[in-house]
């Protein structure tokens, strides 16, 4: 396996460490670079103990000449909103995988409402492939700029794409979601603070968190339909993972197995994706430092059906699938580096 | 403030342990009696090191002569179905509050479907009261035999009791919950091994949990309504505490402010309930080791409502239940001895 | 019982938190003022949902002569360094129980070597009881300036005390102590983050930490004895409760039983001292939201004496200690409000 | 890298969950057989989600001939005591990893004494090599039957190792040791159900612990010199990790430098093994899923030395060490397989 030269922009956040966790042990790829501004001079081995005896980089400051002739594909992991100009900078030289919220969107007014940020780079809004794996790996394997999806909306969409686009159900999603602190990066904040999350659920941003639109504006682009998500975020006292209770109504009398062989149908060529059998369900425990996305569901009744997915928030939805991307548009197997 | 004379008959198992470090504290409460075939002979201050110093009491094993002498109040607290037999013996001669679900049902037969076992004492389930002390504070004053609620269906009747007597919301009730593993009990389980709990939310018994079909009921009882309940229950890793998110369908346009008014007015003279205002929510944390329940809700859009309610499934959900339960049939104030 | 008139200033912090959930209960307490410069303005159970019901105080800035006029008692609950200036405006006006560090020491300088602060208030330092109740008692009694203990020193002076006095034990002591996350209080810190607590026991500040000398200190001052103590602290990934294990040597050839008794003889007046027989140990699940320090002690070999004491940091370690401080100070029964 | 045919007896267990979790990515090794009495018939992948698309192997009853047959070398994964029967009949015919007690020591009258159990094979204690990878491995790269160390003697023998052999510190070692709750395995236990465990720290079998004795004995056979270890155990409320914290007394003036020094040439050839800077402390987190022991050091003041080493139980204190061993003895590169 010839291995691709990789860069990681930001490599001092939750998300950058998760992904060094991860390609230094990846086959087909070799770190070139990784820049922090905090960290620069630093060796990478040092910060995180778990790097050493694997690879003897140094954090620089990021300078697009040196990406640009040391890398042929670079994550960006610096927080909301540093990727416009990165992007600016480094599309067309490099292949940019962006595991910010900023290219998600493909409308900068919308991205302006719910990040209270205006949109600084919005010609680029149209060139990039949002990044879930299982949807849009025909995008992705070409895609210059891949917009990395966010935890919540990975396993939301997954769990309900097959039902809308198969008109299966109706417009209304309502989605109970825990997920562990790491959601909340390392900067203090009642999400992270021991004293707010230990043995605690703790609902935060219901009705303004950005992920609900995300799966709405998502659904709409992959499937022509719309959908209205009511989204309760809460968050937990365990470090990693995420699971959605999702509510849905039937519009057709639709059965168990009918609703499996749709799941099986669906995600047959998707590695990552395990469909349980109708009334056993997911949980974190079983996700967590994989890159799976668990879906289990039942036919609560004639009308309403229940969904739960499950996955590892810091990998299938941030870091994890990073790489399945990378894989997808190297055109290395889906699941090199990843288990 | 005369003190009445209570007993525990059943002292050694979750809410055995609960209703004494409770009762210890309560100024209106002598407790004369504890019953334990395990224990029986111990000293109760050595099987549980927070009683040491405030009770002399020794585990005693069950005598029905000996608790209708000693006793005017008795709380039940052996594990399901051991109340048939203790109630047949002693109704009547103590007044009862039961914390097993064998009295909560008016229908024997909708018993023996939940709970696969055959009602034994089908002529008392017309003389029970359920006790949830914020809706049927009433006739629990009179009762000879309280049926104390389930830990869930506490949470969550509250939560939705006043909208389904409005008329306000349409008949199905979406519910997410999470438990914590105390909720599992003492004996070795799925749901209370840290092995399956710790750093996990786990999905158990869904589409067969009695407390959804106990929800159904005490609606229809309190209400006259018929509401059909989607019920999801959840074990975390912490020991108490439970996270009921509820979602509603509104059958009329009624703002959040007439929502809140409408909370209010039915839990006016109701000191363990505390409703948030509209888009705040309640957490774990806030109630723990209290008999609140707390409320927070939200419109979430023209047709859904979002409630989340809160409880210590050990205090309100069970032996706080119970004592404010106690403090309503003897006349006390309803809060005494509990925070 | 009388109510005494009693004041916090500073509460806005973990300690004054807990000191408010634990005096609303008091029955011989009336809290007549409460101070924070942040919450000025808020009602105290708008800020902390358990007073609701409870209390109709705000909080207020502090100004001495309101202090003064209002309160008989003040609990200085500010973070360190604010008491210098709080003693020498409220000293000989009201009895002031202090629970940060400034006047533990009986030495300015010591102060100024472990807090790397100067002493504001040397005046002060020999004016100040040591608030370690079981030991100082008869000085708390007719103290005007109670300096309460530190978390730590609590429980292991109580626990190497009576041994170090006895001339039985060398005078090294090495302990290694856990404590919950609690500790580090509220302000963001390496020790309270939850990324950095769950699921970790982290060691901290080994070699510096101000009450390995605080331990040294009292003792001396106890028994006449010097001792030197080697002092590991680590903190874990839940909120309440320390546990020190602490290896002594035996200068004497003392069996079990001897020491259970001088034990017991020791502490035979202390309700909040529970000793455990020879080989059985606390744990931090037993005085978790109590007032209790438990010890349990093993001779591991001829010269090796394993103890290990217990309590919650918050209460014994910090506000229940204050309390009964207070109730020793007043002429309460000691146990008074406390559980 | 030609791969070795390797089987696990025992595949039902934490430790057998673990080396599969583990084997199934080593690139040198193929798993050709695992038995389990209770699973049996039932596929790998279907009891552990994890290795799903990684093997279609089927769980097998034991049966010495396919074992046989089939393997070059075993891993003996059942409880205590199964593997005097499996090594008399698998010895000499594959060479066996024994997970086990029965073969750490060369006494079958100490075992009986530890274990309250009768050595039913000790004509093979003498022909069995202790597996610390770090210490024994030139007698491992021989050995046909591999004892894999215990989880606690695996950090407090690397940690202490060097300074007995240089005489630098006295005889008597002093260990106050936290552990995770799968080091008590899945069978209930109060080491392993929540109640117990969570937000607590728990000392268990203090005094006859039989790790404590696996040390002095096997420091004995490595160094010639005694050592008398008083061990102290305790539970705490995550899955996995072990700290230990252990003082030791200088008989020699040695400076930090020089113990460093000391560390760094001992183990000049152990991947797995960090050594920090004086001063500085392994937690927990550092170490969790991967196969390091880290190692931290102090003196304290002229006489104390202060270590702490961690590593994960699961993982060098059990599946991973024992894998480790494996490639010692196939000639694989030491890491392979492992992070």
């Amino acid at each position: 396996m010839e291995k691709v030269k990789v860069g990681i922009v930001g490599g001092a956040g939750y998300t950058g460490a998760e992904l060094l966790r991860l390609l230094v042990n990846h086959p087909g790829v070799k770190i070139t670079m990784v820049t922090s501004e905090t960290l620069s001079g630093k060796k990478l081995c040092e910060e995180y103990l778990n790097l050493k005896g694997k690879t003897e980089l140094i954090f620089e400051p990021y300078e697009k000449e040196e990406v640009t002739k040391r890398c042929e594909f670079v994550f960006l992991a610096k927080p909301h909103p540093n990727s416009f100009k990165l992007v600016q900078e480094l599309f067309g030289k490099v292949r940019i995988i962006d595991l910010s919220p900023d290219f998600r969107f493909s409308d900068g007014e919308e991205f302006k409402r719910l990040y209270q940020t205006p949109h600084l780079a919005p010609e680029f809004l149209k060139k990039s492939v949002y990044g879930l794996s299982e949807i849009f790996s025909q995008k992705i394997r070409e895609a210059n700029l891949v917009a990395n999806p966010g935890c919540y909306p990975t396993g939301i969409i997954l769990a309900v794409f097959p039902l809308v686009q198969a008109e299966i159900v109706t417009e209304e999603i309502n989605v109970s979601s825990i997920s562990g602190f790491s959601g909340a990066g390392r900067t203090p904040s009642p999400n992270n603070l021991a004293y707010f999350v230990v043995d605690n659920i703790r609902p935060y941003r219901i009705g303004n968190h950005p992920h609900g639109a995300e799966v709405e504006q998502i659904l709409r682009r992959a499937t022509g339909k719309g959908v209205k998500v009511n989204f309760v975020p809460q968050v937990a006292g365990f470090e990693r993972g995420i699971l959605n209770v999702i509510f849905l109504h039937l519009k057709t009398n639709v059965g168990e197995e009918e609703l499996f062989s749709l799941y099986q149908k669906t995600y047959q060529n998707a590695p990552f994706l395990r469909v349980y059998c109708a009334g056993t369900f997911p949980e974190i425990k079983n996700v967590v430092m994989t890159n799976y996305c668990d879906l289990g569901f039942k036919r609560m009744n004639d009308r309403v059906l229940l969904i739960i997915s499950s996955l590892d928030n810091l990998v299938k939805g941030a870091a994890g699938q990073a790489i399945q991307n990378l894989n997808i548009m190297v055109g290395f197997p889906e699941e090199t580096g990843l288990v």
